[in-house]
């Protein structure tokens, strides 16, 4: 069963064609009925003349028929420069009505930004039929799948790694508990470990695309209990440049697939403009982007929080990027390690070797090269506190292994300042927040 | 940092090169020193003769060097049609030991064959360094990247749907439950529902690549609580033969592309021979396979047992398949309606609108064409006395809701039928069952 799809009917003029989807519109005029069909692709026009007496039966089927039933119609194609809806228009020999709509939907999702976010993730599969949110999800599928192909292609290696875990190993907190047979069982905040361990079991180069599980009791634009997260670790670096080096590679690899697909698409439905940006990032010092910020942005922070960016620096470090380096990226180094986790390594002066990425003013990741040497990690562990939970993690670098670092990017959030979204409430396909578990 | 991987070294003879790996022996003779070097994909000699003056330092190195370590390599590439491993070596001027094993492993992974699967379970970070299970993990990798590209390439969209539920809906036990801040949640056993309400919201075909969770507390060589589950549903089909031919199509496009890629080397590594299967996949209905078993193959079961397949008919679907149609593969059709979830559909005799897919005698796959029209839904609902837990879903079809259907293949499975393994246990990347949560 080949499907025909609704962008792809300009190699397909005065041909018989059969084209399934939903009912955008119906207008039944005194001698004229038009339908507009919609599928995920497009939109076409369907036309029956009600005085010819073959269409009877059509007309019948169409005075019945209900927008948001979905159809399949089988006719001729033909252009029509007078129809406005891309200047073709469907003849229809023969429509099935293929199910039903039943009655009036729960809201109107033509407008959807007159509708209640909660409304709309009540009843997200109406809400998703929106033109936004159907170009979200295409956007979003078609992001990761070119990540991923730019790893493929530089020999990186897909894993799976578990959920459940044994213990609250890696923060100790915000973990969620799991009811495990007769014992408790844990959901893995992110494949960290896991994707070390593979990098100690040989495997140079991974990456992983899976749910992660944070029981943070917070209601802000970016959290979720359960986000995607494109995880990867790689072996044999230098420095943490290596590490910055390989993401900036790979995002603007993949935002110029984005931008070639569907560039014209997001343009006109979120007035956004995908920018395929210039590599290598530009990178600068945490230390010197709040000098930077005091002295040309008129901001300042107090010293206590000078440690980490705030919300506040992040956003204008948009504007530093652009102004300084004329990129929507920027690399920020050089934080101090004590507010990191104990896996990330530092240098002789106590220097993370690590960053984070801003772009467009949000932190989208967080990445590093790890500790992997045997003696630091174990002393790193014993510092924060850490005891038997991690010792399983402490093992991996007993017989072995390589140089690594990697980062990880929450696809959501992605998505959204792709799109110019204000929450990942709607970024993601089904939402799950501390106060939302439906549908 | 552009990294060179050892089974790329034929396009650099007398080049100086920088290679990096663990070290996967050391011979130290009288008059030279051998360390065979390894990564994820391949293996080089590197040698140093003891006798010239410059390579003091070098012999020291490899004096003091453990196998497992990881080294740094800078040296001349050459030909050398006396040594054994690919006729090449290194004449190195550099070695820097990037990590150190410090002891004895847990065991001898390259020997895994002789050893205890939980011990080596334990020390999976061990166990996957042996040639076995990083070929396994590579070939798993590639069979999950092709059958996306089809997909991809035929419209679909991946989606990522949440793991939390709100309740043991799907089939009411078997859930596991998980404390959510001050009420419980559950996590998913499959995409299924949220895979269907994409289709209702407009997406026309949609995959998902996540993990599933299952509380059964069986130990089988086929069970696990969590495996990767490659979850598709489509809309506008006539009838499940559209399901089963996409997935055929599907499953010989990935496969043809493993045996380019890693053909040869599962031949050398596993013994097994990867068959690109011709399409369409031969179907039968069941009622017809237990009369050709019985007929032919000297196997019949009491009448109870006839309403499904039992494992050993599904064994005897392999001889079956080869002896009649020369496929590895076997859709199976027609089984009653009463064992299967109320979400199938069914034809007026009762008789399920889907199939199994049985590849070398196991059932990889339960594929259906699924009941979308809203009145015949909840009947099937109320017949299995499934209640308000399901009313979310039961709106999905209130609305205008296409034709479709779909199916899952676990790829842990797929993994292990392609490659001869005796269980999932050996071809997830980290076994999770009622027993082991760890490492």
């Amino acid at each position: 069963m080949k499907r025909l799809f609704l962008n792809e009917l300009n190699e397909h003029f005065d041909e018989e064609v059969t084209l399934s989807g939903f009912v955008d519109s119906i207008r039944n005029l005194q001698w004229v009925q038009f339908i507009v069909l919609k599928d995920e692709t497009g939109r076409v026009q369907i036309t029956i003349e009600k005085s010819e007496e073959k269409n009877k039966e059509l007309v019948d089927i169409v005075n019945n028929l209900t927008v948001e039933s979905t159809i399949k119609v089988t006719g001729k194609l033909i252009q029509s420069p007078k129809v406005k809806l891309n200047g073709m228009e469907v003849i229809p020999s023969k429509i099935e009505v293929t199910s039903v709509n039943t009655g009036e939907l729960p809201f109107n999702y033509k407008d959807i930004s007159t509708v209640n976010i909660d409304t709309r993730l009540d009843n997200r599969y109406i809400d998703l039929r929106s033109d936004k949110n159907i170009l979200l999800f295409q956007v979003q599928s078609a992001i990761v799948r070119y990540m991923r192909e730019y790893l493929y292609d530089n020999h990186f290696t897909e894993i799976h790694t578990p959920k459940f875990i044994a213990a609250a190993s890696e923060s100790g907190s915000e973990v969620f508990q799991v009811k495990y047979f007769d014992r408790d069982a844990y959901l893995a905040q992110s494949p960290q470990f896991y994707k070390q361990m593979a990098l100690a079991g040989g495997f140079g180069r991974v990456f992983e695309v899976a749910p992660c599980f944070r029981a943070e009791n917070s209601n802000t634009s970016r959290h979720a209990t359960e986000f995607t997260s494109f995880d990867v670790e790689f072996a044999y670096i230098n420095d943490f440049n290596d590490v910055m080096d390989l993401e900036a590679s790979m995002l603007a690899f993949a935002l110029e697939k984005v931008k070639d697909l569907y560039g014209e698409k997001i343009k006109e439905v979120f007035n956004m403009e995908i920018v395929v940006p210039k590599t290598p990032f530009p990178k600068m010092a945490l230390k010197d982007i709040y000098d930077i910020l005091e002295k040309e942005y008129n901001y300042s922070v107090p010293d206590s929080e000078k440690n980490d960016l705030t919300t506040e620096a992040e956003r204008l470090c948009f504007k530093l990027a652009k102004d300084k380096f004329s990129s929507e990226f920027l690399f920020v180094t050089d934080f101090p390690a004590e507010k990191r986790a104990f896996y990330h390594m530092r240098n002789e002066e106590g220097i993370l070797q690590g960053y984070d990425l801003i772009w467009r003013g949000v932190e989208i990741t967080t990445g590093a090269q790890r500790e992997h040497r045997y003696e630091e990690i174990v002393k790193n562990a014993k510092e924060k506190g850490l005891g038997e939970d991690v010792e399983f993690y402490l093992d991996f670098f007993k017989h072995g292994c390589p140089p690594h670092g990697g980062f990880a990017i929450g696809i959501d959030r992605l998505t959204m300042l792709l799109l110019g979204i204000p929450s990942v409430k709607e970024a993601q396909f089904l939402f799950r927040g501390p106060n939302r578990l439906t549908p």
